[in-house]
């Protein structure tokens, strides 16, 4: 039995409200239940040094927890001076991610940064981070488009990412903070609309898990992105 | 003329959500127009060194800028490992001001963070951050006198802060963007309810001004504070 | 009664020393009692980027106390690895007060950098800095106009700075470190001869002042700022 | 066809030289081919604070390449202030994976530090690490028990580590630095010597792959998992 | 020929102002001509973790130049974030040296802190610093055996320092800005009252010397030193 | 009697076993016993900015201990965030000895940077460190050579360092890290094949040395150097 009483392979409720800041080329606030994240898109002209002049673009990610998204409040990274390992590991993630599903050379000469910032956090922050990035991603696109900027969509597919672990011998999707700290393992996948994989994350510290059970936290994941990918259109409208 | 219309003595609407974020003591997301910044409290028994012991608590405030909360996406201090000159200043009037309305005594050994994220700037983000810090922190304080951790109110009074400026020569109340980047004088006022100032920082870069017109900026200001003050009534409840 | 027997409006001796160091284009050792600090002037054609080939130039200032400057030894920055806020906050009000004074076109494409470090601690460090780094800049202006460097003056007035605060209920002029650690209210003001003011910083942490407090700690700054503007006219003769 | 010529299923040969520093607890030099890591096991009594006191032990795991084991130099990241991204998603895994094969109540309180610093890289340092890890901490587990420090062995299982990737199509084992940089999907899985998994990082960054492609993938993971597992039983002897 | 007209074997003016801030236990402002060092020693009962409770004290020595000690200005050590190599190695051998003439045991549980703060630089300013920081220890050590804090004096000699190089092909004794940035070798030297070496750091860069140079080059040395310790002699009184 | 049972003036046993890293222009394991440093030499064309366009080249040491080099693990540097002042010291040594014996002209626009990496430690990890890099040069500037991207050899000699102390009242040889630990002067030599010093580093810590002491120590040095140059002609063959 879950503590939130969802069945094993039920999502919680997902809502993306677009538009949530004004500045930014896209923006939108991403909830998976109570873990909510702004994901905003900013295009900028200026790339890094090492793609200049190459005829392409870039998209990179940026990731934080505000302090006290969280049960107890913790430290700003900001104020201790450098950004977690936690922190370094889980924007990179986002960034590869959302690369898995742009053409660069379309993109042209934009760099496109995604902002994700955990506004409340209960369990699954990343996977909603990357959820929500593809719609700021996909708003800000859709602007540049609009305006001429780029000729041909750059955007290949939806990307959607959820967490899944075994929770009491049993796997469940989307692992809520009551779950992910007792769980026996922990997994995230980000899955391309069309049944393609772009990245798995599965780990087991303490307990482990075999071939059969990696194979049905996947299709539990399948399962949750499905409705992710549904939400996203909603939300693009 | 102001860009937005405004009379020279006019505020932005106000609005003050409370509850924003659910694990925070005490929380709230306050706008003054465009202005919207998250404001949450967050109690503490773990005490700075100085104060250990002396049977005397202690209220401290923090200060962040999601990158994209301004027009142009600006790099986010955790990446570059430091905090700015700005923040600093910013998160030390914070502090000071709240620490001018509370009783560190009648507080006991408890630490009170407040932080300060603007999710969206447009003007007066210090001023929108201290008004709104007020009402986090009376939720939680009502939080520690309810479970009985405290056993009278320390706070003494409402605080709340705001800016005027000097724009094309006219003194004008609670500058937005527009203005701020082009006043010739710019001033934040803390002020106590009861008519008492807890702060005045007021500059002119370029242009100066004299007695009369630090005169005419502090009335403008006690104007905006009393509509601060009933919007915190009102949100308290 | 004030502990140093001086009268409210009473100023602490000043004396103005230039030509401190041999290497700087403008210095000063400026002693208000016994707060002294070395401030110097260096001329470098060098701008920061956002500056560069606009025709103008630019004024800063940096701010350090020596380790053993005051009563106990503090830490030296260095070592920590950053700057405290309290430093960044002076070293801003440096440079923002000298700007008001200098005209950016008429300096040319040069900057000038005033450092101000404190060599012993009374009291009224960032005041005396401000004084003291208006008299480094005038020298090496000076040095400027005379090699022909720029050809015409680019500071525009003197400007001076000091503080003032309500020590047992009465306002009084210039503290030093025994009345600033206990005064009720404290607060600095840099102004410029003739009359404008420049910058205002008036705090009060748990006790507060009103309107009719901050007029007559403004009219204190003024009587001590007149003393400077002496004292500077015969240091530069 | 390979660069190197090998069999898909094919792993480089396997070195492990035990012993090659005198004073750690545990240590090794394993090399997948060209790929060589030093790997040490400093035991230590001093736990991390939030473990003191609970009769449980502590594996950790640290990680870096000398600035001359790759192609070109790298920057020393002690000189550059901070450790990439890069090396604390790797640190983390090293430590999470050994981690998985420890009770750490048998264990005691010891802390056992893995250092895995890479002498020449030619793809899979973070695998040949782990694989190399758990001979030297094998071999400080076995002094320990030796000494008597502990009663019962905490070790609970071997554990190794290796990459695959699709290469031109072709699921292959063991990846070196020439396919690595041109592979279109990469994964690293860390197996525990009788068929469970303990960490799956799997990662298509351009190219994707499906549900069979991962099995594939895992597949060569435990053939090539078998070998490195022989060659750890060879070095402890 | 000298830049300075000196002969080779002759020292600039040395003067030793004691008392030069009043909150030092110990201060002098030692001049070896235009080189200007500002030296304080702090006492303070806390000591380093690794000496506590061991009945005895502790010298070392922290040492910094101001920004515009320098014939061109220096950015400040505080602002970059670090202390240059050429920092370190400085007071390393500062606090070295002055702890080759103490005796920790009779010292007590003292620490004692030499800050040497560069006013004006023009060669050796490290000489200058160990050669006036003893002064600051003596004149805290008196306080302390006057106060009644420790018994006996534990200073065991005088200490002084001065370098040397070889210009233009002739060794000569305490070098100046301009002698120092052209000699083909540079020499520092700590001696000890009574003919005992501490440290000699002679270095060579390009040109090089044999066992010859280094004797005479040693030989300016104690000429040298013999004059600092009549200098200390005369400012100790 | 040395712990190790050597005579005064016997150095531990050399060895220098070249190519030990496959990337690196040149690179050699040198051994001083159980003193081990992996010594490599990296060729860019990419000169500090104040060397550009000058038409010569630049020779630079880094150097650092794996944290498990030494009895009991040190922490890693590049955790800490900062490199030691001890680290620096020697790597500015290890640059300064180096280019000593380099015609920066004759090198052309290239930078050799010798990275210094301490594997195991006993004693004597610097002079090893010089000893070693200057066959990793000597082994780069051949491949220079031979490929034409350089004319004529810009090595003018040979360069070796060697430690020596006096333990228990005796001058010593090569100290190892028993000796190193206890002894009462330790100083270290950097001797150019022919009989030329490039630099001195002799120091008393609590016991001190005189003019004759110098003299015995230099003249050990002159032995071990004489072995080195030795070790390192027939490691180049």
């Amino acid at each position: 039995m879950r503590p939130s009483g969802r069945a094993p392979d039920e999502m919680r409720p997902i809502s993306i409200e677009t538009g949530y800041t004004k500045h930014a080329e896209g923006s939108c606030l991403i909830s998976f239940g109570d873990t909510k994240v702004l994901c905003t898109a900013s295009v900028e002209d200026r790339l890094p040094p090492w793609l200049r002049g190459k005829g392409q673009g870039w998209v990179t990610g940026e990731y934080s927890m505000l302090p006290r998204a969280t049960h107890t409040r913790g430290s700003r990274e900001a104020a201790r001076g450098k950004q977690s390992g936690r922190t370094q590991e889980i924007q990179r993630l986002i960034g590869r991610s959302l690369r898995a599903v742009v053409d660069m050379k379309a993109l042209g000469e934009h760099q496109i940064t995604l902002d994700c910032d955990v506004i409340q956090a209960d369990g699954g922050t990343r996977t909603a981070s990357i959820s929500g990035a593809w719609v700021a991603l996909r708003l800000a696109v859709n602007g540049l488009l609009k305006s001429g900027a780029i000729a041909s969509d750059p955007i290949t597919a939806k990307i959607a990412a959820v967490s899944c672990g075994i929770y009491n011998g049993t796997p469940v999707l989307d692992l809520d903070y009551d779950e992910d700290s007792s769980a026996d393992a922990d997994a995230n996948f980000v899955l391309i609309e069309g049944g393609q994989i772009a990245e798995v994350q599965a780990t087991a510290e303490g307990a482990t898990y075999d071939e059969e059970g990696l194979m049905r936290l996947l299709r539990l994941a399948q399962m949750g992105c499905a409705d992710i990918f549904k939400a996203q259109d909603k939300a693009i409208g």
